[in-house]
């Protein structure tokens, strides 16, 4: 089969593989039907990390169950499952304290060997997934094609957006600022908005994504940044920040630019893979009692709250999706994200 | 007057001032009936923060109002009072978000002027009190001597020990460990009894004050730090660390060991003024999903909530006294905390 091998800097090859195979009685494998490019795989395309080693990549995708192994119990042969960017048994302690990306068995796709993680990506043709009945979502048949980019989200972005509310404790009449306007920062919109906040800023210089925000239920647009963009905000929020900020990027400037847009007592919710190690200014956080919660999004346990709302179109962020592309054209799929002119690539094998 | 003034590094002098007087018609004058030194007192009295000016110091007290001014309305003249650490208005933007400490036209006690603050500090025979209505708590009378040191412990140490636990986000069941064993740690391990935690460890290597956090409600010791003692605290807590610690210290290696004795998904509430401004790891925050939270403690907002509990006798912070001092004796109180021959020293004018 064909499957997402990366090399090094900008060097991505869709390459002929080994078919997976049942190597475990807790094993599936899924058979890809729709597969996507993460923001956090522009770290090693573009060299910001260093791939030392070929390994596969991708780690987003819904498929179909072609096969499972003796001991899996929860999904079957022909089931349509959503895959969350890594593997987890759903039964260890931190599982059951909803941080299933802290699992004690679990791990992550694509990572070379070396690394302890599991060799196959998602931007592939099939997939093994081990621990299938703690990683898979099944999702009740039989689906709609159009609904595929919806639940894909399901697998990384809107569950990480989610998160990024619910670790800002977004709730009722709140006044939020996204910071980011990826895919990440699109769905933290729609989950803002669905958590029942009222005043919405979403911080975006790009015309396409502000006004996707705006249909995802952002009421207010600011396109300055640094101490303007403290100030825009401040005027949109009585002349002390927002209750919860989401940031959704990972630089330092990002972070930067959130925990100044938090009023006196507000939380950042942040969900942006840290790039460079920012460290966050402990004094000014104490000062002014800004608390800064989130990380690595346990999106499995989120799967079940937010399908429905997919399901009934009540949010739509598969539309995060501006651009689809055979997997035979992953390379571009990466290019285009890389150079802006995609949110967001959906792949199809 | 006497009123006492720090002039630079161990350098503290109880002296003659001017008898404060009502200066706005918004302002008090309290006759204090106790005092106390603090903690981060201790920071100009050794140094590490510089004393560029002489100026009043003190920031915890209790007494009897002996005037307001003509548009005083919620404190009279007799009434027995709880000072705040801080000042503030009560009637701001932040004051109503809970986050007093930010209040918009609120300040410190005894700042140096070029500092924007107010000049009088707590360790006085009397002081003149900004915003009277907003920044006092009368506490219902006659007020039984005993009482007053568990009164004067809502000015700071418990408000912000609770603070801490607030911030964490302690309930039910928990898991709690508290890193140091000052008066906020001590006060900190009554807070979280008080809100339900269940497995308590108390970190400490001070036999008098191991025995006080377990009267306080501590279920468990931990003398070991750094990687010993994050090993102990996984020992008590299933492997994974605690749901919530709370941070009572304020330097890199406490902060360091709070974040690393949570469990994934767990929170750090944090008190310690920073001290040096250790800069919070994002990374290790991120990958485990531990959060951050707390700062310097809105304490007025809370001794609404725990006055009843001192003035029943079901928490007893005023324990945390372990020494009482005249007035005249301040400079002794100092060296008493600076060489941890006391916990926390009570001054009586």
């Amino acid at each position: 089969m064909r499957a997402t091998v990366i090399h090094g800097e900008r060097d991505i090859r869709l390459e002929e593989v080994a078919d997976p195979v049942i190597s475990s009685g807790v094993d599936a494998v899924v058979r890809v039907v729709a597969a996507c490019v993460c923001g956090s795989d522009l770290w090693p395309y573009r060299g910001v990390t260093e791939t030392e080693q070929a390994h596969r990549i991708g780690h987003e995708f819904v498929g179909v169950v072609e096969a499972v192994g003796d001991r899996v119990e929860k999904v079957a042969v022909g089931d349509f499952v959503i895959a969350p960017f890594y593997v987890c048994d759903g039964t260890c302690a931190n599982c059951l304290n909803g941080v299933s990306t802290s699992c004690l068995t679990g791990g992550w796709w694509g990572a070379d060997d070396r690394e302890g993680g599991f060799a196959d990506g998602g931007q592939g043709e099939r997939v093994r997934v081990p621990l299938a009945d703690g990683t898979l979502f099944v999702v009740p048949g039989p689906v709609d094609d159009a609904l595929v980019p919806g639940l894909l989200t399901l697998s990384d972005v809107m569950g990480t957006g989610h998160h990024a509310a619910v670790s800002a404790g977004v709730g009722p009449g709140d006044s939020v600022v996204v910071v980011g306007d990826g895919a990440v920062g699109l769905c933290a919109v729609i989950a803002a908005k669905r958590l029942g906040a009222t005043t919405i800023i979403a911080m975006s210089r790009h015309a396409d994504r502000q006004e996707l925000a705006r249909r995802f239920g952002a009421t207010h647009i600011v396109a300055e940044r640094g101490d303007e963009g403290v100030e825009a905000v401040q005027a949109l929020t009585g002349g002390i920040g927002a209750d919860r900020v989401l940031e959704c990027v990972g630089t330092k400037e990002s972070m930067d630019q959130a925990i100044r847009s938090a009023r006196p007592g507000g939380m950042v919710g942040y969900v942006g893979v840290p790039n460079g190690g920012p460290e966050l200014p402990v004094r000014a956080l104490f000062g002014r009692n800004v608390g800064v919660n989130g990380g690595v999004a346990p999106v499995r346990g989120y799967i079940a709250e937010l399908l429905p709302d997919v399901l009934s179109g009540a949010i739509e962020p598969g539309a995060v999706f501006d651009l689809e592309l055979p997997l035979a054209e992953v390379a571009e799929a990466y290019a285009a994200m890389d150079e802006r002119r995609a949110v967001k690539v959906l792949l199809r094998p």
